[in-house]
């Protein structure tokens, strides 16, 4: 096996970094309480999250880690005062440090700032002791920090952070929507039960298969989910941790597993230098011989989190519209910078149709519904017992159908939000694939996504 | 509602043409009679079918009429006695009239001949009381010959000829594999149910739906059929005598009905001209957009009632044969004049593809296989928990497809007989529709199946 120490010399903040992200923590604790008390507000913050669990992972940039500030208020607080005060407070401790922030709501609404570079959460929440008494979701962040601080031993915590790296390059990691994948508290629970980062993979290679089941506090209630992977909360009987969890990403992670096991090296602990040229890509596109293209269009200005899911559906939905017309999509993906621009991209095999298709009526036993058939098509036939007649096909190609979508008439087909409907229909540039890849200004991170939609388990091996 | 009259007088025989089909018919039997006793055979020759039910139908040409000769041997004969003895007394019949003769199979074998221009069948059969001592389905013949006899008032002879001239003007006559529709017993069951001509059109117009059911004789054993229409057998409780008519030909007769009750003609009782220009066939696949081939090649020496079936299994097997290969087909048909070529029509509205596929492997938990498959396919990639791949098309367009299929590699693919196999393989001819059509010495037979290709119900409405 492989030296894991420089890895872990990498990943491991130091021991200034500790004490800069926690003296930084206990100040903005030190504030939220002076100006609750100022206030006469019954809430008090506490540190929770990664930073209070020692299982985050310093890179070179500090924007990659958050700290995570609760206020908790007792369970009598109205909803409408804890919303108000916990806003309040956590406005006035972040301007207090002369930081910005913006406003986003999980199941209520909490503040997301930036501090001297450094990404701070303040959410208020209510204090339960137990996931009986919750009343928001976000509540449940007390819970997990609390028993991981009490069960995770202290030389586990780099077997964490080796997990949540590993994860990471190999692109497993993020239960959000865009991922899919292993949330850090997934990653710490594994740990948890498997012992080592070690012994994550090789339990992961040996013993997964959809519906594999994990129960740390024995609930005896795995029986209840029917998720690829059930991980029982240990804080709570009722909750799959892994409930995010896609069979993709599940299977990603096993197939990872099995590659490092087998060979083992450090390069899967760092980022893979993706090699790739814009000729290379366009010919291996021009061979496929399929017809792909892309739609970009701007970003609308939602946060990542919310653009994202919106951003999938759209692709989905574009594919199945595309599908309901006869064109065969044989892939698609998309992708954001999240500031700028929207890529979806769209592979066919079936492109272009004849202008007619056949059209099923009434059965002919139905004599009103098939005369009013007949009037409309009389050049109609029966097949079975059916009235069968070609009709006009809207559109008979994938491009003019796109087109035609993108329109003020055809957007409601388009089984996505508001925001981005307007995005698109003021703004879109549809281009063949080839065609898109003469620029020679196209960017690094689209080229990157191009590439590795071409070669999709590019980050699987080392 | 139309006049009746010329129309029953031009398809009712005339005395002189039955005394001449009843004197041939006498003869017939004389001379089997005479030459069994002459052997000490222990057979006895009857006039069954729609000559002896005084139901068929006199046209220009005796040759579609049927004398139904048939040879009872006591049920005590062995089926090696009455074969031989049966064939024996058949051949020296037609011989004696220095006539011409095939042997054929059906349950077992009998003669089909040609005296003066008559197309007669002479069948061995046993000598049966009831459908219990049926031995043969031939032997049937007798009871339905009984019945429709005992039962059928002399007026309504003339019925049963009206509906079956009906039928064969709109298409749906004939309970052979190649037609699947109504037979000549199942027309006159329907006139002694229904009463008469219009009855029966009335009935099928107001009452028929997939799973009506008649039963003239009260067996109570409709329960046990799940045919589109059900007809109990009078002779035999547990036979549908409509088993053999499909959906499709069940609902043409009763759009036919429709139609002709609406506005009655009697041009429904006479060949539809049908105006069909070569031209204006090319026009009209031209505007359809999509990609017809035409498949020729010699029929085999078969009897047309085995040929049929080969046929529609060779159209139908090729039709699976492209969507297996990712090909749209749209529609298909066949015809063959029977002694000369057949015809394979099959239009696709997809016909050209990329040379990749995608190619599923096994799940990713699967080591030892995906190990396997992996190594095969290094370019493979995860959907779900599944590897796939990237493979080669064999055939990228539809015609190298067929053309691959009509080779000695190939041919296993097509599910049909040897005989038709050979047949193709030695000496087929692919053709666009649009090339066909520019022959100028095309045979009208072949423009008027292509017509009905694109006009199905021309036949339906006058």
């Amino acid at each position: 096996m492989i030296d894991f120490k420089p890895i872990i010399s990498y990943i491991e903040p130091s021991e200034e970094d500790i004490k800069e992200v926690r003296n930084l923590s206990n100040k903005l604790i030190e504030i939220i309480n002076i100006t609750a008390r100022d206030n006469g507000f019954d809430a008090e913050a506490v540190l929770l999250g990664s930073v209070a669990k020692n299982t985050w992972i310093s890179t070179d940039d500090k924007e990659d880690l958050d700290i995570d500030i609760f206020i908790k208020f007792p369970l009598n607080t109205s909803t409408d005062d804890l919303k108000s005060q916990g806003l309040e407070l956590a406005q006035k401790c972040i301007e207090n440090f002369n930081g910005t922030y913006q406003e986003r709501y999980a199941s209520h609404p909490y503040l997301t700032g930036n501090i001297n570079g450094y990404h701070i959460d303040i959410v208020p929440c209510y204090d339960i002791k137990d996931s009986e008494e919750l009343k928001s979701a976000v509540d449940r962040t007390i819970l997990h920090t609390d028993y991981v601080m009490k069960n995770l031993k202290r030389y586990q915590q780099k077997e964490v952070r080796l997990l949540k790296r590993f994860m990471k390059m190999v692109g497993t990691y993020g239960s959000e929507f865009k991922v899919g994948g292993f949330s850090g508290y997934l990653c710490e629970l594994l740990v948890l039960h498997y012992g080592s980062f070690l012994e994550v993979l090789e339990g992961a290679f040996d013993q997964w298969k959809p519906g594999y089941q994990i129960d740390l506090e024995q609930h005896g209630t795995t029986h209840l989910f029917r998720e690829p992977l059930v991980v029982v909360d240990p804080t709570d009987k009722n909750r799959n941790v892994s409930a995010a969890l896609t069979l993709q990403k599940m299977a990603e992670f096993r197939v990872a597993a099995s590659n490092f096991l087998e060979t083992p090296n450090e390069s899967y602990f760092y980022p893979k230098l993706i090699d790739c040229h814009r000729e290379t890509i366009r010919n291996e596109f021009k061979n496929r011989s399929t017809n792909s293209i892309i739609l970009t269009f701007p970003a609308p200005d939602i946060p990542a989190d919310a653009l994202h899911p919106q951003i999938q559906k759209t692709e989905k939905s574009l594919v199945k519209i595309l599908e309901n017309g006869d064109f065969k999509v044989m892939g698609s993906d998309s992708c954001s910078d999240e500031d700028k621009k929207v890529v979806i991209l769209l592979e066919m095999t079936t492109w272009h149709l004849p202008p007619f298709k056949k059209h099923d009526g009434p059965v002919i036993w139905d004599e009103e519904n098939g005369k009013k058939f007949l009037q409309k098509h009389p050049e109609s036939w029966i097949e079975g017992d059916q009235w069968v007649t070609l009709t006009k096909r809207e559109y008979p190609d994938a491009e003019s159908l796109i087109r035609g979508t993108l329109t003020k008439m055809g957007i409601r087909r388009l089984r996505v939000g508001k925001h981005l409907k307007k995005k698109i229909m003021d703004n879109y540039h549809l281009i063949n694939v080839l065609d898109f890849l003469i620029d020679e200004n196209l960017d690094v991170e689209i080229l990157k996504f191009m590439h590795c939609y071409l070669h999709k388990n590019e980050f699987l091996t080392r």
